[in-house]
């Protein structure tokens, strides 16, 4: 038909989760229905190639060297939060409860996948935590096994190197109810029992 | 975070299907493993919007002023089959059952969305059967209530400028097995039913 729609069709499917009828349906909106959006999107993903990098404090994405976070005077410099995600440090921030800075990871600890300590830029976080400033680490990968076992390399990583490390607590949710909490989850809260 | 980021993030919920969730992992996916694909797409975005138009034949998305397939001198001339959109015509294409030419609605008269006759340039479509070259017109439209709709208006149209109108055969599918099959369809099957 036309070339040019099918090189469009061809390259939607490289985004995550879209296969060929999808990607037919986006180019056809695009070509029929929005026009602009096609060509908004066109520049967007233009200049997020050409900008954005990672922070080279704490490994995120950013447009500057260092990003806004890292160079904001009124964090705690002490404290370092490990997160697997941009996404993930977002809704820490979004919890208002830490004042500290991050380091993401951009990734987990994943062998079925092939992801090894070298391709989550360990020795980064090495430096970064071991610059005399931080004094306690808080690990907040996620509760799956992956981001456990993660949580596990680099705790004994950073605790090999002198520094304290704190992991979030594990528990029943805010708001849970224990009849519909795993069975996991309630074994944890109690061997975590917290005097009342 | 980064500005970049956000715009492309907001540039991808223009796709149809994709809500902030789902545009957030896509633009994670493509700066973190794919920046190749993302630079793939932006160009291919940007050469579809700058080179895909209408057939002036057709109807259908081209690169050239007319489609291959109505440049096409082995197809019937006489023969006009009428599909709502390019994914509809490469399904009939697909059969290798019909040798005539096509004209792509690009779209169904569908009230409840604001698309109406001139919506759908049914003046384009008429301007091309009463070419005095096409002698039956096939509706092919889908068998919805919008797409039966949108074949009774083209019918009514088409037979008042005293063309033949055909529409495909509505009936059991093949391999269907009766006792799964809706009332509706096993209905037109008995009313259309042929002689053995």
């Amino acid at each position: 038909m036309s070339k040019s729609l099918d090189f469009l069709t061809e390259a939607l499917r490289r985004l995550p989760g879209i296969g060929p009828k999808s990607a037919q349906r986006m180019a056809f909106h695009l070509l029929q229905h929005d026009r602009e959006g096609a060509a908004m999107l066109s520049r967007a993903l233009y200049q997020a190639v050409d900008t954005v990098h990672h922070c080279a404090s704490c490994n995120t994405f950013a447009d500057t060297e260092v990003c806004e976070l890292c160079s904001d005077d009124t964090r705690e410099r002490a404290l370092l939060c490990i997160v697997e995600t941009p996404a993930d440090q977002m809704m820490i921030e979004q919890t208002m409860t830490y004042k500290g800075l991050y380091f993401v990871l951009m990734g987990r600890l994943s062998p079925l996948d092939g992801i090894g300590p070298r391709d989550l830029h360990l020795d980064k976080l090495v430096g970064r935590a071991t610059d005399g400033v931080v004094d306690e680490v808080v690990l907040a990968t996620n509760f799956t096994n992956e981001g456990e076992a993660t949580a596990h390399y680099i705790s004994e990583m950073l605790k090999a190197r002198g520094l304290k490390v704190s992991r979030l607590a594990r528990g029943v949710p805010v708001g849970g109810e224990l009849e519909y909490v795993d069975a996991g989850t309630i074994a944890r809260a109690m061997l975590d029992r917290r005097s009342a």
